[in-house]
């Protein structure tokens, strides 16, 4: 039977929430990868050391089995300081901007994107060394919003030429182009922004369960994530961006954004970088290009996959909750031995 | 109080199904509106003179208490012969013509819009002077489906010169500029696509009540509909296409395609019109175009609007079906006497 082991897979956009869904999600997560960078849009957002130290530990509780590092985030706020983020440094890899109301719980994103205001706190980010991870939509229309966006992933590069800075779940062949001409720009990929148009979601009937911000965008779109994407781009990693929501905010008359992917994220690479005999670069995108940007130095674990077909469940619940996963019911051509 | 009267008010697009669903929908329709040019995409479609008379006499019965007459129409098939139309002309107002699987029950639909394949059933709505409606979506990406079968309407005008080409709920500017290129082309516009853009539908939360075929456009799109509209423009006629899908059809994991706004579609038209100040050509727009395009001599029934809140429900039902109007549970600025 053919094979394929993935070593030290790491998701670089996780949401995994709090308290029930935590307890439910977390380990189709930390079951195969050995790590993962953790969104802090909770309600309210991680924005101090203690609510920091805190979701760090109910997340090793909720995966405690698992040899799993959660590599956790705060979320941008403008009154940063250069002690707070120093004192802070050691217990996150990273922080997270959100422009105000473009996501799931975003309503204490920042208001404005100009530079000046942003400078202190990414002054004092650029000296320590932090990454800044960026959510690129603006309010615009839709299908414009990342494109919309890129002139200010500009400006951030240019005027924080230290300043490693991730463009978050990039959509658009735009994204693409921009990522090669700053050398401080680095950017995740889904795997739905990998597969998907807004053909899945609303082509047909509509499938809440595929909708997600940004959205996926036309078939150009993905295929030019898709091919940097399986060439190993150094620059782009994996990031599910998986974002459990309860089925009931899925299937609602105002559905919730966001894509369940954890439980399937590598056995659908798997089948994704073989169909294009891209299987090689594979662990570059699920690990080493990580490895090398965020410099980790995760501990060896191995997923082994065999091509064997894998019906995905229809859902994933525990006695509170209840998520819909992507591809729900579908066969997938690889599984996790 | 400001008041408004619209005099026999047409909708020349409107799905009323059948059973329970008929039953609950056809008096949100004819209790106000004087006649409404009925869709016939049941299942099985209406393709015989048999099915068309007894569909006509359920939705007779359907709104028996009102001055409403229902102009039917018939699923466009290849094989119809002039004798058949020639024999079912009398009966109906136009035959509707659905590519293969664009939109609900369109399986029945032509596979091929070539025009030597369609010129026999064609030729012979022309002779008999029967109009034709068509969905205009190829299977493309849902943003540019319509976009991408102009080129067949202009096939269609330009073969069969006196035939009345119908192109039904335009959804985009490319459709408002082909409009004025050939003389036999005329256009149905519904108020959704008069209101709203793809970030109604997904650009907050996901809305499966503004879910529809074909799909709400960009901002440009509504703004050119808009103003052709406004203006009264003589070859665009007011088409709801009012589509009523079971509540839990539509908060689904798979929603159906339809927007179910009868009962709100005059004091909408009203508002809107009355907003940018051109309530003189409402009547134009709800009535008198369609009485010149279709030939049609209705009786009077006028309908008094007058500038009062007005609540939209939040459902309407009967013991069988639940149905969610367009603005469920928003205030509107004018309200039926």
């Amino acid at each position: 039977m053919e094979r394929f082991i993935i070593n030290s897979a790491l998701d670089m956009h996780l949401h995994l929430r709090d308290d029930e869904m935590l307890k439910l999600v977390a380990s189709k997560t930390s079951k195969d990868f050995v790590g993962a960078l953790v969104m802090p849009n909770l309600v309210p957002p991680i924005t101090t050391k203690e609510a920091l130290l805190s979701y760090k530990k109910r997340i090793k509780e909720a995966c405690k089995d698992d040899d799993f590092n959660p590599y956790l985030t705060i979320f941008f706020q403008v009154d940063y300081t250069y002690s707070f983020l120093e004192d802070i440094k050691d217990e996150i890899i990273a922080v997270k901007l959100y422009p105000f109301g473009v996501t799931t719980n975003s309503q204490t994103g920042v208001s404005s994107m100009d530079v000046e205001i942003l400078r202190p706190t990414l002054e004092a980010m650029s000296k320590l060394g932090i990454p800044l991870c960026v959510h690129g939509e603006t309010k615009g229309f839709v299908m414009d919003r990342e494109k919309e966006f890129l002139p200010i992933y500009e400006s951030l590069a240019i005027n924080f030429p230290n300043l490693k800075i991730i463009m978050e779940h990039i959509s658009t062949k735009e994204a693409v182009t921009l990522l090669d001409k700053y050398e401080n720009l680095y950017a995740t990929v889904t795997i739905h922004h990998l597969l998907l148009t807004l053909d899945d979601v609303a082509g047909g009937g509509l499938n809440p369960h595929l909708f997600c911000k940004p959205i996926v965008k036309r078939y150009e779109d993905r295929d030019a994530l898709l091919k940097v994407v399986l060439d190993a781009h150094p620059k782009i990693m994996f990031g599910s961006d998986s974002a459990p929501h309860p089925k009931n905010n899925k299937e609602a008359a105002d559905g919730a954004a966001g894509i369940f992917s954890s439980p399937i994220a590598l056995q659908v690479l798997t089948e994704l970088f073989e169909k294009h005999e891209k299987l090689d670069n594979l662990n570059n995108f699920v690990s080493l290009n990580a490895q090398r940007i965020y410099n980790l130095m995760p501990i060896k674990k191995e997923v082994n996959l065999i091509k064997k077909d894998f019906i995905v469940p229809e859902i994933y619940s525990n006695e509170t909750e209840q998520v819909v996963p992507m591809f729900a019911g579908k066969t997938l051509r690889w599984s996790i031995e």
